[in-house]
């Protein structure tokens, strides 16, 4: 039998590695489910089907307008309205639901006043103008443009402009010999996360930041500005957290763990992790007025945007005067947590999830998230009046605070860390559900063939193929020459070739499954359809930007309710929990070459002194016992159930291990942000959204730091180890 | 013996692969000079030094002041003046100097008129504005805006946006549902030759072409517009030749035969490689009238430009009407030729030449290369007033009609095609001698040691080292990464590492090498300062854009005169030829490799009936035999050099060798193109400034001819061992 085992493990090795082909939603013969019975897989999609059918345009927008009424950012009585319709509703259908009040500590704007005074002297706006037939984008309840976590301040300094304020910037500009001491550094959005760009200007000694949106970014230059296209107009201003995301989320007053009534909490002064210096968010038709007042030196290459002028680096004759308050409190915020209780395995629980706060209006984000989960709400509570429920706990929760730095999520997860450690099976986010016409997932590796599965089954709006089909096309159109390289290198390395397959990247951050992946070890995912946002955190992400330009008919937004409905019931129904930890270490050797590759190419022309060396040998044998075991159990697993003979207790033996084999990568945090455990998954430390991953040797390339870099591999290994040992005894049985 | 060469081959085939250190130059011991006895090098480079001493940034500012005073078109009066103010010079110094005649068919504008007439109206600038200080950019003896080689018509139709208008381009607008057919395409200047955009819209059907410069390409996105910087300010315009260069250059009415009083002319209808379909080219401030008008899909995103607006391909709603009238006529032009007749070897010719023909003032182009030239000439007669007459003939060039299609230099080297054959030692261009900061040198690889050796001779006006040590360090800034790559890669393949080095790319098409390089078999380079160039081919190409932004001070004219002037010296001089075949070898098993990468890559996921095969392994072989027979003798006459036993009969009889080996790279001519001889170096069919290798290879992969990939190593091979051949004859004796 362990003969038949390891032939058909190399079976579903070579498989791993092909992609199915786009699979008709009708076929006749339809693949079967991984995790499922064959038997059962014909129940399972009927089960499916069924809450597709249940998918309404009407509804997705009727709720869509309910919930983009008003602005409502965290804490508001706007915020608190939209958790008590969405309670409402969730209950109203059958959920077993409740409102999760947290106490955070966080600002909203007092005063956002800038002007330019020398050379010419005139106020620029912090606020939008509105859009004449958009009656949403004239609220005077909005905010005026501020950040999340920005310091209050009153600075007047020359301006320098740093390009996208990322960490080789403002090298770039030392090398250059400007010196950003005292002055306001004038940035754009983009590249990094904008709290980043803060820490970094902080960091230089600068007074203040101001972040402006280029139209290179998300302007003109990329499409038409909304409302004849989905990009950004002249006036918009993108709001946001200026947190320093990547270093720890959740309330900055209370890091690392919950946050409660009267409960433990930092003085502010002592938060780390949010700016010391004021800073503002700008539109490009203000900063414009800025950028043709610097002088000095032209701007690198790689730093000219779209504006139609020279841009160059100051400092001044630009100067600003900034004035900027603050309101900061302790405040409440809601989250809304619903439950459907398991049949069988209730303690195993499928998590979805999505913020709901806003900077404005939130219709793109969170909101068409939003209407997405409260569609699958409704749709699942239809199907169980068929009188079925789901063998593990189905979770809903609406996040609260996301927007000032993943609070609501972040705080569930610490107050509720024992009770997800031991339960969780997975957390499947839906942040932004539609922003364009582009399906993209990130996400653990162990989930990527449930969610291909699924996308497999999911007819894509274009018409084109399935979701599976159309983003498989679309990434082959895009990366076949890197794959054709990849594999004449293999050839060259005297490995074997591989089929081009589509591969799902891994997590950043950016969004509420960072607590969950990477503090807590809990598999997750983040669905949605991309595209430009150009309204991103600006009064214009309203009502009428969704439902003229960037979703009308709310096809996008059926498919992704369809799609996120199926992946949610496939994990809590299967026999197995389809979480395939072979994918996680072919994820694992890969990086581990690419890194090695960057090391290399980092080192180019070095001295030797200064060369990257590091043994990954050990972590590259680490992650082959994972996939080498996973593989057997996957394909056991596999061979049982298509043949209908897996013992229960068997399956509870396999199902204990899974559980735990993503908590298994959890090691002791990493260096500087304890908070972050996980060894294979963490976004960078200097980008806040991008992913890096096996953190410690990825983040120590992009530091070019020897020890780092020397030291890194071996908690990898460690980790990779632990994930291995589950199925070392697994395969002992 | 034998064993000894091939054991100091080895060791030679390690140095080309090193490139040397930056010399300081004054260092105590400097290096030998390629081709010279090593007793000889100090009294060359003594020589070399007496000229540079001679060069005056006034007699460079004086001379471009008289060349620049008027435009000064090919074949028109103030051409004629610039031929006899040069003529003057040389023999004034004491060269053999004389005009040469030619009669070619070229045209010069009767009516440029272009307006919009549809969605507003209002007529269109074919002329600058000049600016105010600037006293040439007024002159009314500038010709408006035209194209050489235009076609005269009057064309009334909607607008198609199309890119650059690649073949690339015209086939997505195919695919985007867009037909050029009976349109006027806007096109922008870049990336290709504009007589190729003329072509590829004259093949799908186009009614006319305007041509503009977008502001991402030269203007303000690259640097200030002049007169505050470089870059091409709002209302200048590109002139320029439509010819289809890359199809043959020369008078297009005498295609592969000389132009002569009275001689065989096709008639014009009957010429091929001239447009059809009247063009036109234009400022952006111009554009942007057209380009804000028009409607239909978004651009695709690599098309989008710098303009201050979304980029949308129409057709429409703006319309044109364009009416251009054009004067053909058989006309004179007049090249300059000058020797200096070789005291040993008189009948080895020694050719340096620039054209001095210019679309108006010619500052930049060409006449920082003339002004070079005449200094380097005065230079050369100094110190022949010491007695010393160079070993071989010195020859120098001043082209006229260059700027129409090349046609003084193809004229010239298709009349004395016998007397070229066979008595050119190489052929040493430049053009633009500065347009900025950055040495950039292509060129027959055979040329890049005596090259190297005379940049690492000259000190980089920046003073941060050699011309060589300054470009291989930002060759190196550039290139360390895909270094490193390759590095990896040879590893893979089990070939040893190669440490970095400065490599010559090939010579495309542009200026006027192309005749001797492609048609006549002669080993040639095309040296120049690069720079961003933005007044190129307008009113603003004149004295004041070169005296006061370009090179004030003069001293990267001065470098320029220098370094030419010990290249032809050295090449001159040199008991020995430094043509060194090894590196032709050497470059094309290069791209060899890389063609067969390429051919992967455009293969990827291609149908087996579509994948590009080719057996490249005997073209490698015969590769691998030149490079081992030329490193035998190269390595042979290094020895003796250095040791001083090199006997005359030997010296003679490499020499006899090297004279022919770059001729044997000739073949029956290209497809389609059966001028273009040269089967390692040509220009690409369809970018006709940039290089594509190994023509018939390189080239059917960008087309993805499977037919032409199959059947393009055969010839390249035959070339190589046509070269190696000679090589074998020099080894047995």
């Amino acid at each position: 039998m362990r003969r038949l085992i390891f032939a058909l493990a190399a079976a579903a090795f070579a498989a791993r590695l092909l992609t199915p082909s786009p699979r008709p939603a009708h076929a006749a013969s339809l693949p079967p489910i991984a995790g499922f019975r064959a038997a059962d897989a014909d129940a399972e999609r009927s089960r499916e089907a069924q809450v597709a059918a249940t998918i309404r345009p009407d509804t997705l927008r009727r709720n869509l307008r309910v919930l983009t009424e008003t602005p409502h950012v965290a804490g508001t009585p706007a915020d608190r309205a939209t958790a008590e319709y969405v309670l409402a509703r969730l209950k109203g259908w059958g959920w077993n639901a409740h409102l999760e009040s947290v106490p955070v500590y966080l600002n909203y704007p007092a005063e956002s006043k800038l002007e330019l005074i020398e050379p010419q002297s005139g106020p620029l706006s912090t606020r939008e103008k509105g859009a004449a037939w958009d009656k949403d984008a004239h609220d005077a309840a909005a905010f005026d443009g501020f950040h999340g976590y920005g310091a209050a301040g009153e600075v007047t300094a020359q301006v320098i402009y740093a390009n996208y304020g990322d960490v080789d910037d403002i090298q770039k500009l030392s090398e250059l010999g400007l010196d950003p001491h005292g002055k306001i550094l004038l940035v754009r959005y983009g590249k990094i996360f904008r709290g980043l760009k803060v820490r970094n200007a902080e960091r230089a000694g600068a007074a203040a930041v101001i972040i402006y949106s280029d139209p290179a970014d998300d302007g003109y230059a990329k499409a038409d500005p909304y409302p004849r296209g989905p990009a950004r107009p002249e006036d918009s201003i993108q709001r946001g957290s200026v947190q320093y995301l990547s270093e720890g989320p959740g309330d900055p007053t209370t890091p690392g763990w919950p946050s409660r009534e009267g409960g433990r909490r930092l003085k502010p002064a002592e938060a780390r992790g949010i700016p010391r210096i004021p800073s503002l968010p700008l539109s490009w038709g203000e900063a414009r007025k800025i950028l043709t007042s610097l002088e000095g030196p032209q701007s690198p290459a790689a730093w000219q945007g779209g504006l139609p002028l020279t841009y160059h680096l100051g400092p001044g004759p630009a100067k600003l005067h900034m004035k900027v308050g603050q309101d900061y409190a302790v405040r409440p915020i809601w989250n809304v947590i619903a439950s459907l209780r398991g049949r069988e395995l209730p303690d195993q629980w499928v998590i979805c999830g999505n913020h709901r706060d806003a900077w404005t209006y939130g219709a793109v984000d969170p909101n068409s998230g939003t209407i997405c989960m409260l569609e699958m709400a409704r749709g699942i509570c239809d199907l169980m009046k068929t009188g079925w429920r789901p063998r593990r706990t189905l979770m809903l929760c609406s996040w609260d605070g996301e927007e000032y730095g993943l609070l609501g999520s972040t705080e569930f997860a610490e107050e509720h860390a024992a009770d997800l450690t031991a339960n969780a099976v997975a957390y499947l986010n839906v942040d932004v559900a539609v922003a364009g016409h582009d399906f993209r997932v990130n996400g653990a590796q162990a989930l990527a063939d449930v969610i291909v599965g699924a996308m497999a089954d999911v007819p894509d709006p274009s018409r084109a193929g399935s979701v599976f089909g159309v983003a498989r096309d679309r990434a082959f159109a895009d990366g076949k020459t890197e794959w054709a390289r990849r594999n004449r290198e293999r050839r060259w390395r005297g490995e074997p070739e591989r089929p081009f397959s589509f591969t799902m990247p891994s997590l950043g951050s950016g969004s509420d499954y960072t607590a969950f992946e990477d503090h807590l070890g809990i598999a997750s995912a983040d669905l949605r359809f991309e595209g430009l946002q150009g309204t991103y955190h600006s009064i214009y992400d309203d009502f009428e930007y969704l439902d003229r330009v960037v979703d009308p008919g709310y096809a996008y937004h059926a498919t992704m309710t369809d799609l996120w409905s199926r992946v949610a019931l496939r994990l809590a129904e299967a026999e197995v929990m389809p979480l395939h930890f072979s994918a996680t270490a072919v994820f694992a050797l890969d990086e581990l070459q690419g890194i090695g590759e960057r090391a290399d190419d980092a080192s180019a022309g070095a001295a030797d002194s200064l060369v990257l060396k590091a043994d990954l040998a050990p972590a590259k044998a680490a992650a082959t016992r994972l996939r080498d075991r996973a593989i057997a159990v996957e394909t056991e697993v596999a061979i049982s159930l298509a043949e209908g003979t897996l013992a229960p207790e068997r399956a509870a033996a396999v199902n204990a291990a899974l559980l735990g084999t993503e908590r298994a990568l959890l090691g002791d945090g990493l260096p500087g942000r304890a908070w972050f455990g996980n060894e294979i998954y963490a976004p960078g430390l200097n980008t806040g959204y991008a992913p890096v991953p096996l953190p410690r040797l990825g983040q120590a390339v992009l530091d070019k730091s020897r020890a780092a870099y020397a030291g890194g591999a071996a908690p990898i290994e460690a980790a990779l180890d632990r994930a291995a040992a589950a199925f070392a005894k697994l395969m002992t049985k």
